[in-house]
């Protein structure tokens, strides 16, 4: 299997596939310092829940060591990391896996808060490291557990980016794919360009080439005409946040295909972490949707595609309700309606 | 009112706007010889279903110019023009009004075959301008017709380009969003970009910041999460190709947004001249889809957004059964269903 590096720590630096240049350069964003990681995070450089969540975590680590340069007095050293951790926080507003593993550094933190600067730096740097192969492990178990619903022959449809790419590696939603087809299924996907960003063209195109998985590029508005050719046995994409009635944040698009599946009969999965499930929030009306610049639908790489004077509308997430979910992939299985209490014994797993 | 000058007959020389170069410059394909409509047509300059057929008719009077400097002989001369008419039929295989147009001025062609080449040119050229003038009112009927269905205070959503730069002028679908607006309702129009070739926000964005109606730019994939947050009362769009049940033939995502707007209640509209109307087919399973090039989803103004070893799907229409369509609106009222009776009585008026 092509091995995809998305995330990687390296002589005291954060390495990052530059998701922004793909496909058209394999190039990387290499941060020093926490705030190039802000950087990175807030321009799409790095992009997806868990990478975001694991991207995170190490950018707690480059600031416990830019710390050690601006202050030997402990109070604060500690305040400067949690100044880090705020701005790391406010760098995208529905990811809630940002928000878990910056919290877990956090408590972290707190537990070791009376080592010296080098070993609060050391340690860490373990939990970072940690959460990084947790991350990597758990979606093996998610695409463990996804070939369950697999048929031996399937066209599967997805959306956006939920691989390596989005993830410290092999993905959600692609982990499904991915654990099918090396299992030996005979699988084809369908996948969604991605509009504005175009994360389906540049970043799950490239991972399914990359990986010869049998793969079909269609335009969004595509999806509802090919699954009525019935081109389609099955819809798994990833999420940005869940609420604990299963409801749940993903990129725009994902609701328009929830429903055309449903008037299509076709299973609907959300493939995901527990770490997605935001236990604070009951339903998606609580979630907060992130509107990016206007621009983007105007512009694309530079080239002008709509007049300037043109108003638009540029939410990057929609929240797919409840009732439109199959089911949950999860690393420690497929989370079943009615969510309320599924998620919840899983949480507390 | 903003004029938009799609279509111009100026001496002896077919004027089209090159909605290829739309938004970015406002550029004219002038054509001497039919060859160079065809060239145009395939190319896209010109489209939309009832500008295709007006220009093709236009492209019959080029031939019958340029068939008087090839021979003398009427036979040879008829053979040309004939030629001509076949070749502009064989560009696009699935906009109806092409072929109706065609039918007509080779209708026309055969009554006033004994007369002088001359007089056969300006006999084309009055049936031609004809069908041209029909378009234009037409158009305007329509947009009267489906006022009725438009509220005082509406938000629209479009899909793709169905305005003045998809027929000789004021539109269809855009013709009822016009009409609406000149007789001082307070429209607001979503539109939808369509990929893969934008002509929402290349031409319908263009066409509504023209003429100061409001709007907003939205990505395909954006409309049923717009819906679901209710910002959206009714749906529009144009058509390529009705048949006798009502089953329609439009721009590829069209289908989608008929299947999101009935599960969100909002009632979706088709406006079409009946010229629109194939009454040789029983039903939408009879309309051939063209397919376009794959590397229209590779590539964008010579930009790479895909890797070139993607393998890709690009239909250019799809096909939204009559069960989804509140009405079709036309020239001579506002079609409901069941179809098969009101298309017959319709097409008999």
């Amino acid at each position: 299997m092509g091995e995809v590096k998305t995330i990687e720590w390296k002589d005291d630096k954060l390495i990052l596939i530059d998701c922004t240049k793909l496909p058209i350069k394999e190039e990387y964003v290499v941060c020093e310092r926490y705030s190039e990681l802000v950087r990175a995070i807030k321009t799409l450089a790095v992009r997806g829940a868990p990478a975001i969540g694991v991207s995170a975590a190490y950018g707690v680590v480059l600031a416990a060591i830019e710390g050690k340069n601006i202050s030997n007095n402990k109070e604060q050293y500690l305040e400067f990391i949690d100044k880090a951790i705020e701005e790391l926080a406010a760098t995208r507003p529905t990811a809630v896996n940002l928000f878990w593993a910056l919290d877990r550094m956090k408590k972290k933190l707190h537990t070791i808060k009376d080592l010296s600067q080098n070993e609060i730096k050391e340690k860490l740097l373990d939990e970072a490291n940690l959460i990084y192969e947790e991350d990597v492990q758990c979606n093996k178990n998610i695409g463990k557990y996804g070939n369950d619903i697999v048929p031996y022959e399937a066209n599967i449809l997805t959306h956006c980016n939920a691989g390596a790419l989005a993830t410290a590696g092999y993905g959600t939603a692609l982990g499904v794919i991915r654990y099918a087809h090396y299992s030996g299924k005979n699988i084809h996907v369908y996948a969604d360009e991605t509009r504005p960003l175009l994360q389906g063209a540049r970043l799950t195109a490239w991972e399914l080439v990359k990986e010869h998985i049998p793969a079909t590029l269609i335009a969004d508005n595509m999806a509802g005409y090919v699954m009525k050719l019935n081109k389609i046995d099955l819809v798994i994409t990833g999420a940005d946040r869940i609420t604990v009635n299963g409801d749940t944040a993903n990129k725009i698009g994902t609701y328009s295909l929830a429903i055309l599946a449903k008037a299509h009969n076709i299973p609907f999965y959300i493939a995901a972490p527990l770490s997605t499930i935001d236990m604070n929030l009951k339903s998606g009306e609580e979630i907060v949707i992130e509107e990016r610049d206007k621009k983007e639908l105007r512009e694309l790489f530079g080239q002008k595609i709509a007049p300037d004077e043109i108003d638009t509308f540029n939410p990057a997430f929609d929240v797919t309700p409840n009732e439109y979910i199959t089911g949950i992939i999860t690393e420690v299985g497929i989370l079943k309606p009615p969510y309320n209490i599924s998620i919840k014994s899983a949480k507390h797993f």
